[in-house]
């Protein structure tokens, strides 16, 4: 147990330099500091925390280049990743932070940190459920999952859904949102282990592995009317196929493009004038845009958990030191479902 | 004078067969057979039109291959091709129309038609104007703007507005709306007369030659900001180099891809992951799908036209013969503004 004041060492992931082409584990080095567990005098509006959970997420890739102004900063080199996370808090300079609390937001890739940037850090109020399911279906997965389909998808009862990486983080919920509400649902995965759980676990419809099939006649015999609704998680070759798919007034969100992360040049993309023809609105989103709605999107999902209407499939990585390992595995598709790292169990 | 029911000779542009890559004039040929002016008995809801202008319009390419399922019907190979025009009715089988009525609407090529869809007919109530503008400003082209500026990219006065092909059909228009509004508006076109033209007779703030720029730096340059709202007329590597400058929020409508229609497989877009990091969206349209607006968007137009607000460059070829050569002239670039044919001044 943690005693405010004293002064305790901190393992930490340090991303050594910019990363280009595919990233490697030994691109990121443990190191071992030392923290004082306690604020300074003047850290108004700093939290204190004991990192218990990190989230290894696709966009994270895009922060290991450096980037101008981007839609997310850049890491720098020789400091500690950073990302999502759920902590406890052990001492607080913010007023709607105490001692105690647990929180969720972004936090560094260590034992413990310093939080300075309050906006991105919710108290978690509900702690009878897993405090891992803060790092995704609870926290910026769940609510990815919940802006891009009813917010940009305009989703109505019986539309034809597709998900691309569809047992991610993101995607488990997508096809159950869409299940939910009476949507015919595929998805594709990157092995059968995946495809499996898409139709076993999650409740999809259909579901085929995307490295064994041709992509364009798989969508064109799972949706003979087209694809109403497409849940963009990968780009390239996937997204040329959709577009061909796609039906009258279809919709695209566009959450991420982790097929292409570690390319130097983004594959291009041909059949855009389908969009045209079939009348498709295709749009990018960011999820912390959003999240004003997060307390309306808990009164919406809490529930279903409750009542078992909706599962969580999360791969949890044992101890900081698998950190490096697990979020590259993230784009090799190593994760069966949600990446987790568990830094402490309390 | 056409006397009813005499028979008469009949000019015709007859398509040869489909064409692969760039169509050329001899793709087209002049045939010469005979009609007679006057419906038959059974002809219900049918019309029997002179034709005055036909329109050269950019998705006619499409139209000379062989398309399944499209959002347009292919040509028939060894009949006349078939556009937008504007035409006098001789005879009429349709309860709408009568005898001496002046429409605008799809119609062949050649100088006497058998209108037989009235959907895509409407009936020219205001003739105070060119009659030609019918088959552009007050036409399919007129309404093409109209829908894609005002409805789909809900313009704001203030707002930084990109439009490619500037100085034709449509581009001359959307920017005209868009000084009305009060944006800053630039424009691209392919020859200094039509960049001039852009900036001393529709107003636009800046415009540039596609064909002497590097397309991202000056886009750059013109809208160092970034751009909210682009009309598409082009695609290609004018699209790619718009990704990399929109702005946050930014909206795009996808009009027409002209640079693409003569290439066997369309170019690649390689940064649509702009689309996500800038929350763009990006929507195609089809502009029959919005005729029901056409009433509202006369009520607008006129005035405008009528006080000298709005102005309309035209390009007019003489005679049904030098309809191919028209046409062909739109993917070239040869016509400066709306491309039209006159077949008959009455």
């Amino acid at each position: 147990m943690a005693v405010v004041g004293e002064e305790v060492s901190n393992k930490q992931i340090i991303l050594k330099e910019y990363v280009s082409g595919f990233p490697k584990e030994s691109d990121m080095v443990v190191k071992t500091g030392t923290i004082r567990l306690q604020l300074p005098e003047d850290s108004k509006n700093a939290i204190l925390v004991k990192n218990l959970y990190l989230s290894c997420d696709p966009y994270m890739r895009g922060r290991m280049r450096k980037m101008e102004d981007s839609y997310v900063e850049s890491f720098t080199p020789g400091s500690p990743i950073t990302g999502y996370g759920v902590a406890r808090v052990l001492d607080s300079g913010h007023p709607n932070f105490k001692k105690g609390d647990l929180v969720w937001g972004i936090t560094g890739w260590e034992e413990y940190s310093v939080i300075k940037a309050q906006e991105s850090v919710f108290k978690i109020q509900n702690t009878n459920v897993a405090l891992s399911y803060y790092t995704g279906i609870l926290g910026m997965p769940g609510m990815t999952a919940y802006v891009g389909f009813y917010e940009l998808c305009s989703p109505k009862q019986g539309e034809y859904v597709f998900v691309s990486a569809a047992s991610g983080a993101v995607g488990q919920l997508v096809g159950q949102f869409a299940k939910l509400l009476g949507c015919y649902v595929v998805g594709s995965a990157g092995t059968k282990e995946k495809v499996d759980l898409l139709k076993n676990k999650f409740g999809f419809d259909e579901a085929f592995n995307y490295k064994e099939e041709d992509l364009e006649a798989t969508l064109k015999r799972y949706f003979p009317n087209g694809i109403d609704i497409y849940f963009e998680n990968v780009g390239g070759k996937m997204l040329d196929a959709v577009l061909l798919n796609m039906r009258l007034r279809g919709r695209i969100a566009m959450c991420g493009m982790i097929s292409q992360y570690n390319l130097e040049q983004p594959e291009g993309i041909h059949n855009l004038f389908c969009l045209i023809t079939k009348r498709v609105r295709m749009e990018g989103f960011v999820v912390p845009d959003y999240y004003h709605m997060y307390p309306k999107f808990l009164d919406m999902i809490l529930p279903h958990i409750k009542e078992g209407k909706i599962t969580y499939v999360e791969d949890i990585a044992e101890g900081l030191e698998s950190a490096p390992a697990a979020l590259i595995g993230l784009f090799v598709g190593h994760n069966v479902g949600k990446q987790v790292v568990v830094v402490a169990r309390e």
